[in-house]
This record gives structure tokens, sequence and C-alpha cells, in this order.
């Protein structure tokens, strides 16, 4: 189960940094969507390595190939099988690490739980493993858009360290790739840009703040008890690499106001139910009320920096790591398609759902 | 699937809060754990009305009954079914809101979704629906002191509105039910009293802050990928009625710091390994390190006020509506105990399938 | 997962005979069905003890409470939760069942997997388990005929023994009714009855096969590979108590048939896909076909026979055992609602997920 | 969900005939069990086309490659990918069945479902889509022998058509392997294949039982309500291609048997509970109680036929349909290893579930 995810629209990944590739299973997806290798590859850009100069210079392509549930373009409702193929793998460069446990990675929790884990890359706990979720994605955005027209998710980084941008009241997603740190305050990105690049010349690394909103859900996904839209929104997230931390709405600053100020008033707006603010975040009760969902999720420093860490070895000796190789000093311009691709699949997922059990979603 | 958690150690919650009662039926518990009426009825006593000045006036004793899976004071591993007969219902207070949707609450987004709701005091999405969750989560803490010794969660409220407690090096539950917040710095619970009370006569509400620590769980326990241990920690918090936000270790902060900063260094300790900081909070790439595991949830200042608000009825009519009836001006002192129960329902269930899969947990 | 079933439409059991009754909780069930105490007693009333002198004296009157779920007659998309209360419980007579392990009974079982049994009556593996099997059909029933038009399901005594009905083109539930076997060949019934009546005074048990149509079934339900509609009703009637085996279409008879023999020709009829033959069953690839669906389902005889057998003891010591107690010298003229509860269970889960995956169902 | 199986161990399968390739992602393999190619090939080669002169001609090697999971000859414990290329692709063969819909195959109830079928080679309804299985049934079969020691599961044809096979007291796959039809009766076998290859000339095609006994799972295997252990095995059978029927132990045959003689007395043989009959087939009440797990499934006759059919097409139209193509005059060969698959990974699952619940299994 551990690798599976979602109901009717679920997911199983499979797949190391450093074997034959990377790959996802998709059941449910609903049958005739259009679909093209295009729709795909279009996402996995976003997320590889190499793209720029402020992300891991890995040179991997991440080139994806259908192999089954797509006939003549369209999906035929089978399982949709999807795979990239590995092809810049240097497990040379990991050697160090078969023994000496990188400090606030994987490898020492992976050998607590199994007694065995893959040395070279990380295995299973390598960035490439949200390969799988990225194109799977794509898939679940292509059902969203033929099924819910005016379906628009849009991810974004808010903040690097200390450095905040400012949102402006239209983000598309045309702003937020018009700089390679994916944020949606140009301005502000020459800073984190650099900020990032100083940081990197360290050997260090940055973490930072990315925001996402959700425009055209229909109201009425989400179920009334343990699969709130919200709380399935933040396990998504928090099953991200680096992730800590997720907030809806108003978030942890919302425990700041009272309820009188909190409260999002109603009002009837062309024969709708709209609320005049929205710091529910576009879900009330686990339920989504036709607003934006507008969510944050906070991601950590990355844990591998190139300078010299106090760890232990498997053999339980007390040791020095400093480690070598190519990776991330900030992961956030990567992990905008991440956050959007977890999104598509929270939510495609209770649409369909939805669809199950009341037949249809409101079109209020 | 809305009303069930768990893959192994799984729950099924029931009930209204104007109808014969609230239940749940847990699957999966382990055979022959001692278990008696008090073990489920000490922690209902924890999140039930009536208990202080600081809560809701309704006066529910919420009395658990054992309806099966429990045999001469044992669990027999069949289907355990727990409930709670309703004895306090006041329909009439709500007769007002049969039409009027209450701001932020479930109201609209039920009529939304299902075209029907339960009017009388919010049918699913009272308060109520988690006396479920609690008396489950007392069946797992009781299995998780029997499976794993040294096994101890506690939580407490870190924050109300502005007002933030200090934390001390040792918290026990002696010290967070020692007074009405629950709060683990007794000196600030007064004034945190204090301005509940104030809150309260305003008719207004406030929110906080809660942190959990979960002491004694092992290495090992938690799924590479989608269910990391930290993503079922946040879905069953983000299902806790009025929750925002859910952070672990450093959280939101933690990106506030570099890589080198947030990085714990791994050292050996009389034979365990150990870190030296506890950024992670516990977990690390999904899975627990044998650390304490600390996370914070934020909840809103709850949507019942009682004064004159603005919003729509079910025809689609702005109008006005004050509520009437018994609400509790802060969640937090009641949600410390839901917190606890959904922290040991994630960790059972974590637990039988680390023993599942892999045969056991370490005992580093 | 042990007493949980389905996918979208699930219902999760629960209670043992001499505890304070047995219930059920079911998810997924569709909003504004107009659902009443009376659409479940009806069902009830055909499986209770007592109704028949070929049965059980068992004096249960086996009366259903709605506990949730239920608002003015009409479902609210929410968990429903039934119930019924145990009244007439003889711990008494099941002493010496304590320590003798029933041959071809749960006993031995329960104690190799659980180490503890429920030794009044049971426990778990009580017939009255399937109350909460046959409450939940009677829902899935109501939801069926409200969503597909023409949805008829029926099951009837096939065989009792050696006796084999003769069925007729058309069987309604008045004819299977009308007798007290429930077969739908009035001739056989007679004898059927006075075979039964004579092993019962002999202490002894028959067994027979349950033969169930499923008219007005969509084209379109099931899922290619695994949950193949044939194989979840496989599941579901397998998990019946006393069953030993189950067959569909031609089943083992069609073994004996040449490929063009067994072939159902396709033709068309009014503009609707026809089969001329349908040793299909009414399903092909694990999909319905529009056609009937024609099941059937063995029987064992019951375990529980009053004359002496070898058996051993929980000491592990070999001994005999003469049970006593109130009981079913055959189980068939009570199973035939249980065999139509769990097909409407299958059907009506199937029919959700195709509306939730695929949009709706073909009306051809 | 459809192309899922399993809650501890599971698997999800993918491919089409005519695609690239076939494969299945195992969730859940416990860690450290060692596992080669070889392991895998040995079982996809007893189901491959092409061994023999009674099976289809097509040239397929089916050649697995491990895709992720095992390191070093060993499982990680993270997903396993598995998967074989397909090389001998002929959809020229099909190009008469895009329009028309094959007799007793799934063209038409995909078509229904879907409204979008792959039409070369049946898609998803081919049988190459069992490679999936037999893969991952090979690791389950691994991890048992190397869990629960003295493990050997066995089937083999009892039948072809109305030729019945004898069964020896010992049954070994070196006996069943001998013969080309796999049946446990080397003088029956000549029969068989003369039957079929007489069938074959005919351009017509035969069905037959198989028969299947697990020795050595412990007792305490099963759930109590739904998840019955034979529940889930008829649910993996009848979710074969072309099985009709199930049925386990004593079977339909034994609704012939009073209580009396069907009953199964316990004694006790040098310290261990056995039955002195197996009626029960290795299981009561849904558990297995140590003795031999029996089972059948029932095939029919393979519904591609040489022969002209009648049938009607994609527009509506009645029309006949001569299938060319490499075709299996009899499935059952082939079908041996696909039994033994899902046998293998329902106890695996059921082992594996039995630990997590309860701590072990009974060594009893």
């Amino acid at each position: 189960m551990g690798s599976s995810l979602g109901t009717l629209f679920s997911i199983h990944t499979w797949g190391e940094s450093h074997g034959p590739g990377i790959g996802v299973v998709i059941n449910g997806v609903p049958p005739r969507l259009s679909l093209t290798v295009e729709d795909i590859q279009r996402e996995l850009d976003r997320r590889r390595p190499g793209q720029s100069k402020i992300v891991t210079p890995r040179a991997e392509l991440d080139q994806v190939e259908i192999l089954s549930g797509v006939e003549q373009g369209q999906t035929t409702g089978a399982a949709l099988g999807l795979w990239v193929r590995n092809t810049d793998q240097r497990p040379s460069a990991y050697q160090e690490m078969q023994e000496a446990y990188r400090p606030s990675h994987a490898d020492y929790t992976y050998d607590a739980k199994f007694g065995i884990r893959s040395v070279s890359g990380g295995g299973r706990s390598s960035a490439r493993e949200t390969i799988g979720r990225v194109a799977a994605g794509a898939v679940a955005q292509k059902a969203l858009t033929q099924l819910s027209p005016g379906y628009r998710c849009v991810a974004y980084v808010k903040s690097v360290q200390h450095l905040q941008a400012e949102v402006p009241a239209l983000v598309t997603r045309e702003l937020v790739d018009g700089n390679m740190v994916r944020t949606c305050d140009p301005a502000k990105a020459v800073e984190m840009i650099a900020a990032i690049e100083a940081i990197r010349t360290q050997g260090n690394s940055l973490g930072g703040v990315i925001e996402c909103q959700i425009h055209g859900v229909p109201a009425g996904l989400g179920e009334p008890v343990f699969d709130k839209l919200e709380a399935d929104l933040a396990k998504a997230m928090m099953s991200l690499p680096a992730s800590k931390g997720f907030e809806i709405g108003s978030g942890f600053a919302g425990t700041l106001m009272t309820g009188l100020e909190h409260n999002d008033a109603f009002y009837m707006d062309q024969g709708k139910v709209r609320t005049r603010s929205n710091h529910s975040g576009g879900i009330q009760g686990g339920i989504s009320n036709g607003e934006t969902i507008v969510f944050r999720v906070a991601f950590k420093p990355v844990a591998t920096v190139l300078r010299e860490q106090q760890t232990v070895n498997r053999e339980g000796e007390d040791c020095t790591l400093k480690a070598r190789g190519r990776h991330d000093p900030c992961v956030l311009p990567r992990a905008v398609p991440m956050v959007e691709a977890m999104a598509h699949l929270v939510v495609v997922d209770h649409l369909l759902r939805q669809r199950g059990q009341c037949g249809s979603w409101s079109q209020k």
C-alpha cells in the first residue's frame, strides 16, 4: 500500500534512481480522454534536473514512454503505465555513502525499517521517485480539464528563506515559468536566484514555501470525516520529499484571529453562493465550497550539503561524511510541478468519487 | 471510504449529534489485549462537554458501551464496536439554521455535495463526530502500550491566539490536565483561561496551536512514498474539525534555516543511533528514526459565534443569522485528546503494517 | 479489513451472537434515497430464526434500528448505521463447547488464529453475523431500484441434497416465498420440506444449492482484471457461512461442452445487443453484458448435529461432544435472502464505481 | 482498483497484448528475500505460448526483467517492478475483429463499459494479461517458502471435458510437468492430449477442471467475515480468464452428504490437532486449520474457435465472424501455473496480515 495513492483514480509508483527507470501505473483513468506523450512530457520537463543554473546539473532528459492504457491517442480506461528510463547513472559518486548515513536523509531509517537499502543514489528515497507523481499528475490534469471546465491549478514559490514574494491578483503559469525560481513575483525572483546561487557556492542549501491555487473546483468535493479534501491534500503534500508543513486558507496565521474576523460571510453573486473572504481556503467541513482552494507547503533546506558533517556508519561507529555529487541547492523550483501534480491527483480522485456516490457535482 | 481510516488497524465511525448516538467499529485489533470500559471512558471524559467553565455547557456524560469484540476483559481480534448514546438533544435550538447557512460551517458544502443535510445540530459535521475517534484512539493506545513498551504520547496547547506557552523539558499528562486549558505552562494557563472567558462574554471565539510529542516509537515505522508517517499524521490531524495547518519538527520555521543548520547530526549513544538536534521531528524519509516525534496543529477560532452575521439561505437569498445554542468559545482544551487519539491511530496502524511486512520493528 | 466489503459502497459489520447486538456501518450510500425501517425489516424477517417449522426455533424478532445516516426518511449520504439487539441469549446451552471444538465449526481455527474466542454461541462465527449483511443488502437494493430501473434480483433453493427443483421461465419472489423452503418449484417443495423434517428428527442436517438471477443489470459493470464482476460475486458468496462452491452461467457443467457449443452468439434485438444463449451467465470478460446474471452457490449440510462426535478440546485431548441447543437442520431457506443481499452489495458497488470512472452506465 | 489485488502484499498489473509489454508492480514484499530473474522466469516458462504442441504457437519468449525493488539479489522492501516485453505482435491478424464482436469474448462488454477498446489482440482481456500475475506469484512463492517452511503448492489438470484424472496420494510438480497437459495422471494424459489435438484440427476448443493443493499453510490464516481465506481464493481464481466455477473441499458434491457424514472429526496426532477427513478443504470458518487446502476451478472451452459464428458489429448490425490467428485449443495446461500463482498471492497476503494483527502464526 505504501506506494499507492487514491481510491478510484489510484496510482502505484515504482523505481529507483540508479536502476533501469522510474514509472507509475494508474488505475481508474476515465476512458476516451485524449492523451499524448507531450501532455506528460511538458510537466516532466518542469521537474527535470539540468533545466537551469539553480538546479542540479544531473543531465537526465527524463523522456516518458506510454506502456499501456492509451490507444490511438485516447485513454482506454484500463491500467495506464508510464515510465522514464534512467540514463545518467554514476553509482561511483555514491560509494562513501554505502557506509555512512547522510544526516537528515532516509539512509538510516531505511536500514532500520528494512535491514537493507539501495545504497546507490538513495534508491527509493531519491527525488527521482517524484517522476511517477508528476507523470500521473499530468494525466489527472487532462482528466480534470476535460471533466470540469474552468479547472486551473497553479503553484509558485512564495518564499525562499527570508525572501517573500508578493502575490498578484492573477497568477498564471506564464508568470511563474517566466523566471527560473518559479515565483509569482518577477522582481523578487532576482533576489531569490542570487540567494540560491550564493548558497550553492558555499556547498549549503536553502528552503522555502510554495503556495498553490486551484481554481474551478466545483462545490461538493471531499468527504465529511477522514477523507476531507484538505486532509487528503495535506497527506499528498506531506508525502513529497523535504516537506515539513502544510496549511490551508488562513493556516497558522488564522489562529491569531477571532471567530468573527475569521468567518467567511456568504452572499449571493449572480445566483451563485460565494464568500466575501476566503480564510477557509475554498474548503469548509472537508468539502469544497466553490471558492479558490489555496494552500501552502513548507520545504526544508535540502539535506545534501557539500560540507563535512558528523554522522555514524552502518557498523554503529561515529564518523564524518562529506557528500559529493550533483545536487539541488534549493528544491523549490522543481517542487512547483510536484505540488501541482499532487493537487491534480487528489482533486480528480475526489471528483470521480463524488460522481460515483452522488451522480455528479454541483454546477452552482 | 470517507468515514474509514487505516489499513490494518482500521476504524469506521458513524453517528450524528442529534440521533440515537455516536459510534465506531474497529477492525484489526490485536487479540488478547486487556481492555475495559474505563480505559476508553477516561479519554472520553477529557473531550466531553461540560467538563469546565471554558467549554460548552452541553450536559452530555458520553458514557461508552462496548458492543462487540471484547470477551471477559480481553479483545477477541474480531470487529470491536463502541458507542455513546446521545442524551442532551435540543433540536429546537437549531431551527433557524435549517434555512440559513452558518458562515464557515459545513452547512452549505453538505448541501452542495449531497443535496440534503441533517439540519439539527450539524449532523455529521458536529464536533460530537470526534467521539468515535477518541474512543478508537483509546483502544489504539492500549495496543501500543502493550506492544511497544515505552510508548507515550502527550499533546498540549502551545498557544491560544497570541498567548504562547513555554514548553518544559518534560511534559506529562498530569501537567497538562492540571489546568483546564490543557497547556504545558501553568503560568500561561491563567492568561489563556482569562482570554477564553473574555471572548465568550463577547459571543466570539479564539483559536490556537496544539503541539504533540510521541515518545517510544521504534525506528522503522512509515512507508517510503505516499504513506510516509508524517503524511499519515498530517491527514489524520487535518481531518479534525477546525484544523487549518500541520507541521512536523522544524515546520514552517525550518524554511528560514540553511541545510547545514537544519541537518540533524547522527551520533552513537550507548549503542543506539541518535541525533543531536531534532529538526526532523522524529521522522526522516517518511520513516521514524527513534527520536521523539513532534508536530503541531493549527486550530482556527470556532465558527459558531453568538453574533449577527451576513449569510445566505437554502433558497439562495441573502439574509442574516444570529446563532444561539451552547458552544465552545475555544476548541483547544477539548481538542487535546482528539490530537492524541489520531496520533495513536496512525502509529498503531503503521506498527502493525511494519510487523506484517518486515516481521517486527527495530529495538535499537 | 476483514469485516469490510466494497470500494465505494462499503460495509463494515460487527457483533456477536450473545453480546448486546449485531450491526453494520455503510459508507458511500447515495444521498436522497427514500429509506424506511420497513425496507430493511422486510428482508431481515426472511432470514430470522423461528419463521417456520424447518428452521431453528430460536425466538429472535431481529428488529432493526437506524442509528445514523437517515433524516426524515431520506439517506443523507453520510455513514448509515444499523443494528439489531440480541434478545434471546442462552449462554448456558453452550457451556460444554467452551472446551471441546465442534467439528467443522470455526472453534479450533479461531483459537489457532487469535488465541482466544467467544465461547458463547460461536461469537463472530455465528450465523447471526449475517444480519449486518442482510440489513446492508436491503439498503443496496433500495439504491439499485432507484438508480437502475428494471433491477430485480431473485434467489431460490435449486436443490436440497438429491432433490432438484425445476426452474420455471419466470421466477418471482412471490413464488419463492410461497413455500417455507424457498424453492422455485412448489411441487418439489413438499418433498424438500419432508426431507428436512426427517433429518431433523435424526439430529442430522442437509445441504443444497441456491441459484440466483439478477435482472436489469446494465451492460458495463465490472473491472477487466481482478475485480471482475463474477470474481467479486464469488468472493461475496464464498464469504457466507457454510458455502463451499460458486459457479456462474454454465459453471462446472460448461467444462463438458466444446467452444462452439458454449459460445453465446450475439444478435441484434430492437437495437439492443443480445445473446441467443447465456452460458456466460450475463458476464463476459468480467463485465456485465446486459443479459440476466445467473449463478449458483453450494451450501454444505450445517455442521451442528445433535449426535455424539469425536473431537478434541482446548487442552489438546481427544474427547467426544454431543451438541445441544437450537439449530437449523438445513440452512438454505434462510440463506436465500443472504445470497440476494450479497448480490445487491456487489452490484451496487460496481454500479457506483462505473458511474465514478466512466460517468454513467450503458442504457443499451 | 480494478487492476490491484491484495492488502499488504498487493499487486498492480498493466499492459496489453500488442503494446510494448506487460508488467506488474508489487508492494509490501518482505525485505531481504533472495530473488533472481530465474526464480520468476521458471514460472513464466510454464505459462508461455509455444511450449508444446497443444498450446498456441505464438512465439513469445516472455523474458522477464526486474525494474526495481531488488538490490544485489535481495528484495529491498520497496515497490518491486517486473515486466516482459512483447515481441511477436501481428496486429494485422486481428483486423476483422475491429468491427465484429467475438462471441463470448470481452469485445462487446469493453465497448459497453468504456466506449473504446484495444482492438488489436484483445488489449487488456488478452491472456497475456496473466503474465503479471504469474510473475508476481513467483515472488509470493519465494516469500512463502522462506517464511513458512513446508509451504508447497501444486495444481494439476483434473479433467479435460469428460476425461477424468486419477489423483494419486502424492502429487509433485515433477509428476505434473512430466506431461504436456499438466495432469497428475500420466496414463490419462495420453488421452487428454489426443483429445486436445483432435479438437484443434476441428478449429474447436475444450475446457476442464484444475485442482490445487496447498500444503504447509499454518493454521490461523484468513479473516472471520468477508476476507475468509476461501472467499479470497474464490475471487482470485474467478478473476482468471475463462474460469466459470470454484469449489473448496467437498464443494458442490458436498451438498449430497448429511452433516454427520460431512463433518471432519478432530483428533490429536503427536500434539497436533488434525482432522480425520478433509471435506472442509483445509479451511473452517474462513480460517486455515493446518490441513491441506484443496480447491477446484472450472475453465470453459476457450472462446476463440476458428469457425464461422453469428455475431454483431460495433455499428449494431448482425454479421458473421470467422476468427483467424494463433490460439489455444485448451487453456488448461497453461492455466496450471496461473492457478498456483493466484494461490501464492492470496496466501502470502493473509500470512503477512496475520503477522501484522496477531504477531505470528500458529506453529501447531
